[in-house]
């Protein structure tokens, strides 16, 4: 991003960006150009190549980046206060129905498109998701171990790895099959795993 | 398929499926056309309509199901034989393996990239071979379990889906990511869960 951008050229800029976000969700990757992110936005070709020197790439590659902070961000409150099998539950409910509701429209599945071989900078976006993700689920593990509500010989790190894991391939089933039930199956087989007494 | 076609037709047919299996792979399913099938195969028009009248669809529907018996295939003989942590490890080494070498080569990741909302042939395939697949491994834990040596307590059926989609969210992390971390540490989370003694 250029130095020196100002509140409202920020504002601008992440405008383009959600719609860009909106059009790439709906058409795929490959079938966007950046004059169909121009059109859909409203933006004339200054000031996409003043808000994105580095052209497509760079377009999306801020999208990535939305669409990663996305992911999380519906996630919460509940992601970040993993405390109670009251909060566990409910985040996973809400998990799967929202997948359930977005189906192809996934932010995920939109990022894994982009996603070329050797792309360097979305497999970042991605890397640092699932980071941030799993140390979520690690802390809301170690909250419960505290409290005496999961086992407390699980591996926090294993487990939220694994756990994190689960969801990504329910999503991949709920995605492929249009049945949430392996989704499900894997979140329901994990708690009770973790679960005491 | 036509019926009373010869065991030479079946033979061209084949060819030309796996041509289209390997173009698609490649070039990925939107970016490739009949055009180019025909090419990469050498196949005239008139075989083409031939073997598949019902033109494209019909031949990425064959596509989609070579592609679920190959991913099947190139499971076995360990997948069909779970019968001792011996077999197990050396399934799932196999997988995370494989996966490793192929990268976004990955014939399911090439049938969900398929996958067009409201594609009922697809889906159809994807269902079966997830359904194939769960009940292998169920097989599997059932057969450990009469051995004593998988935790008598766990529901096969459950266990089995639960492992299936971690596997499925293994792969997709291990093409977001390159790394085969997150695949390696659901299924040895699995494994520890479910090892008795």
């Amino acid at each position: 991003m250029p130095r020196g951008i100002t509140a409202k050229g920020l504002a601008t800029r992440q405008r383009i960006v959600e719609g860009a976000a909106e059009v790439i969700r709906t058409r795929g990757v490959a079938a966007t150009g950046l004059e169909d992110i121009r059109e859909a936005t409203g933006t004339s070709g200054g000031q996409m190549t003043h808000y994105f020197p580095g052209g497509k790439t760079e377009l999306l590659l801020a999208v990535a980046r939305h669409e990663g902070e996305q992911i999380l961000q519906e996630q919460r409150p509940l992601l970040d206060d993993l405390t109670s099998w009251t909060a566990w539950l409910a985040w996973a409910d809400d998990l799967v129905a929202r997948h359930e509701r977005q189906r192809e429209h996934c932010g995920l599945s939109t990022l894994l498109g982009q996603l070329e071989p050797g792309d360097l900078g979305v497999r970042q976006v991605l890397l640092e998701l699932f980071e941030s993700w799993g140390n979520a689920l690690e802390q809301g593990i170690r909250a419960m171990q505290r409290a005496g509500e999961m086992d407390p010989g699980a591996d926090p790190r294993e487990y939220a790895r694994a756990l994190l894991a689960s969801v990504q391939g329910g999503v991949v089933m709920l995605l492929a099959t249009g049945s949430s039930d392996y989704f499900r199956s894997a979140l329901d087989t994990w708690f009770a795993r973790l679960r005491v007494g």
